[in-house]
């Protein structure tokens, strides 16, 4: 079990996903996204070594879990666990609150909006 | 008008309120503190420089006014803004999915999680 910093609700899953990178592959998850050729397309050119590791991190934290669609070489799909698909209502609200009060923020599209 | 690095509102939010000290800060003024000395008392044991700091961060972001409550010396009240307080759906989601998935993080009082 991993052991974090403070019992604060808001700190703690601040230390989970409060990195840029975690929540640009969180988003990609949620919209389908689910291999490394996949979330290195998106347009913000994560690289490998970034993704490796967030990716590990997520694994550790519950968020994600890893399965093998491929022997030799492996190669592994990745799935948000219930644990983090629960965070979609906060993504949501960022997405909500930014589009309502930072002017030129993109609009997600409907179906990552729908409750 | 502050420029953000990306027109991502999840990465917006981020940029604006992704910080552990300002997150801090957002909540107690969301369950009423409004001054320094308030803001001091906090068991995270806030120091002033990083007090001010982050006040004038969010002030500058458009998130809190401050308004003089004394003169001589100069003392200031920090109210939030109609667009800080509508942060407070997206700090009850992060409690709702600590308090759901992370074991041991604290439970915020009813009246913060009340809608």
């Amino acid at each position: 079990m991993t052991i974090y910093r403070s019992p604060c609700p808001i700190a703690t899953t601040l230390d989970i996903v409060g990195d840029r990178w975690t929540l640009v592959i969180l988003r990609d998850l949620l919209t389908g996204k689910s291999r490394y050729s996949q979330f290195l397309t998106s347009p913000e050119r994560i690289t490998t070594n970034v993704l490796a590791d967030r990716l590990e991190k997520m694994e550790a934290a519950g968020l994600v879990a890893r399965s093998p669609y491929q022997q030799r070489p492996i190669r592994n799909d990745y799935r948000l666990t219930e644990m983090g698909r629960a965070l979609h209502p906060m993504l949501r609200d960022m997405c909500r609150w930014a589009n309502q009060h930072i002017p030129g923020t993109w609009t997600p599209p409907e179906s990552f909006m729908r409750e």
